[in-house]
């Protein structure tokens, strides 16, 4: 018997009739012949509402605490998946994450799954009953429970999917999948049958927020299929697997864009080792994620040093760039958050030198100032103005032909 | 060092200021000297939330899933009040009914609590921390989560005390302590210092319910001091405890009434062996509470049966009634819902014998008609009109002197 994982997000179950719906769905699927394991997050918007309440007592709860309390949501909503599923006369079982097997560090709110004991979810389905998880938590070896941070449903659903060998996990979510590009920004924007694990990560990371990052890393781990599907419609979503089977072609498969960023430099310092690290360690030890490292050497010895930040963490960042590029000796320290990145993802770009070219020329057309360019084997990301944000988007999309069918771009 | 447990109810922790006294009231204790062991109920009315989001789900959601979603209540109780211990700057965790060691049968929405294992909340304890345990849940031995039923908190809290041998189980509840009837009904009863677990049983199940039953029967079977108190003031409440220490010499301690009772009767059923089985049997199975059964035999072999059941029953009851009336061959069946039941209560009243002609002789000179009378070695109830319960509450409370303080009805 194959095994079939699926993950419902917060807005499927916001309401009683979305958790009927999301019953019949699930029903459906045992009824096609898969032995089916069921993901829910919690009920819409209650997450947000237990950390207002957390708030109201303490500015700052101890994470344990928090965990205790967040994990209640997902609890209410497997109770409930599981009291709908019933009503349709199906067997079920709702299991918590520490029911589940589902073993985690202790870092509390932001715990990372250590293991599946898949022993209760296999003797549950054995009996021919759906199982559901909570998607979101786990325990500690300790008997603690822990969340995995925002998203965590994802990865609980491709972790479960890995550990129970399904065939194939789907992610129900309010979109139809993955497109070529933020289809608001680009009416044009076409929605992707296949992409790689690399790609969707690329995808993922560049502000496309359909799929957890860390989920798309244990589907690559455990060469788990994911598919992204939208939990309104019976449409065939965006598969993200090993191998592109459609479009493999495709030199690149969409362009993201994040405007939750900021730009921080620090001019003329001097050029010695030890001073990259010097820096991004700080950052570091307050936990300020770094994306886009650029540096540049000069004539006279000195260095400058740009990197973004997410702009939530401009401030810190600028207080502690300061405080090191005064024991450093630079000469200065320039912040700015009117940017925005605009990024090309394709693994096959790695063989296709023209790739950056082409995204370059198709901003230069459109008067659009590159500020910083940062590139990977499969991705090609530039800062731009942010008012250039969309423009930018909206040309480069044309520039790849990415509206057309599949492998119009591969000609390059 | 000696151990306290403390329960606060549903409306001690209704909202994040009351969760905040809570916990200054809690940490006192701590300061006090005792190592606390705190049990909490869901906030408020989450729990009847809870029950009416199940309810637009399914009409009968299976109890698994029941408990499954309303053991969240108190568990977002036990962490808020946790993070408000913690902003107190004390040490402190929060446990799950299962994480405290509770283990129940498998009857979800009223399990009976098996064992307790309390190696985790001792560990706990002796790193210096109060330990907040979940209210009204448990696990399974298969590790399924489980509820022990309205009111169940308490039990939680007088079964811990029992399990770690506090010195004191107190029960913080929206009243000062057990009354010698009700205040709203009398002005001049009075508060009880002490009440034996045995009177206490009486008063709770008779409808004065500051305390379960079931939580009562745990302190007379472990010997736990039950301290009844306000969470509103500091003022000491009433002992329940094995031994009237104070009010030894009172005969009878309290006048109770419950009006939420009804009347049936089977007249003139044939007068032979297994009448009574055959009718208590078919409501036993319906879960049907019978109280005050009461026969009479007549001359000509026929016997009347009556007894009361709670008013939400009797419509299942007089249909269950009807039937079996019909095989016995008995002559009708009367229900009457216009009843109220008014019972005194105290220990000493079984070497005494004048206290049951003491009640009757007050009701008779009020004019209040006595329809069934029923007696235990500790309690005397009679039912009458509904309208005339007040009334024959305050007669009774007047002639046993109850407004007066102690003894004043020792020497009857």
């Amino acid at each position: 018997m194959s095994i079939l994982v699926q993950k419902f997000g917060g807005s499927s179950v916001a309401n009683p009739d979305r958790i009927k719906a999301v019953a019949r769905r699930v029903v459906e699927a045992k009824d096609r012949g898969d032995d089916v394991v069921v993901v829910v997050s919690a009920l819409g918007d209650t997450t947000d509402e237990l950390i207002a309440l957390a708030r109201q007592i303490s500015e700052r709860p101890p994470k344990r605490e928090m965990d205790m309390l967040l994990s209640t949501g997902e609890q209410v909503s497997i109770a409930l998946l599981a009291m709908a599923i019933h009503e349709l006369g199906r067997p079920v079982v709702s299991l918590t994450g520490a029911q589940g097997g589902i073993i985690t560090d202790t870092t509390h709110t932001k715990a990372k799954i250590l293991q599946i004991n898949t022993e209760r979810i296999e003797r549950e389905l054995s009996q021919g009953k759906i199982v559901i998880v909570a998607g979101f938590q786990g325990v500690t070896p300790g008997d603690d429970i822990t969340t995995l941070g925002r998203g965590g449903s994802d990865t609980t659903a491709v972790a479960l999917a890995a550990a129970l060998k399904a065939r194939e996990c789907e992610i129900y979510t309010d979109v139809d999948g993955v497109y070529t590009a933020d289809p608001r920004v680009v009416p044009s924007a076409r929605k992707l049958a296949d992409v790689s694990y690399g790609e969707m990560l690329e995808m993922a990371s560049l502000g496309a927020l359909v799929l957890q990052p860390r989920a798309v890393e244990f589907g690559a781990m455990y060469g788990v299929p994911i598919h992204v599907r939208s939990s309104f419609n019976r449409e065939i979503g965006t598969y993200v697997r090993e191998e592109r089977v459609v479009e493999k072609d495709m030199v690149v498969i969409g362009v993201a864009h994040d405007v939750n960023v900021a730009k921080v430099g620090i001019l003329d310092v001097p050029d010695r080792p030890g001073v990259a690290s010097r820096i991004f360690s700080a950052l570091a030890a307050e936990a300020i994620n770094v994306d886009m490292i650029v540096q540049t050497t000069k004539e006279q010895q000195t260095t400058d040093m740009l990197f973004s930040v997410s702009r939530d963490d401009l401030a810190r960042a600028k207080e502690i760039v300061e405080q090191v590029a005064a024991e450093l000796g630079a000469k200065g320290v320039i912040v700015n958050d009117n940017v925005a990145k605009v990024s090309i993802v394709g693994a096959g770009m790695v063989s296709n030198p023209g790739v950056a070219a082409r995204m370059f020329e198709a901003l230069a057309k459109n008067d659009i100032n590159i500020q910083v360019i940062s590139t990977s084997e499969i991705k090609i990301s530039c800062l731009v103005k942010a008012e250039d944000a969309l423009k930018a988007v909206r040309a480069v999309h044309e520039a790849f032909g990415l509206s057309q069918p599949e492998t119009q771009n591969a000609a390059l």
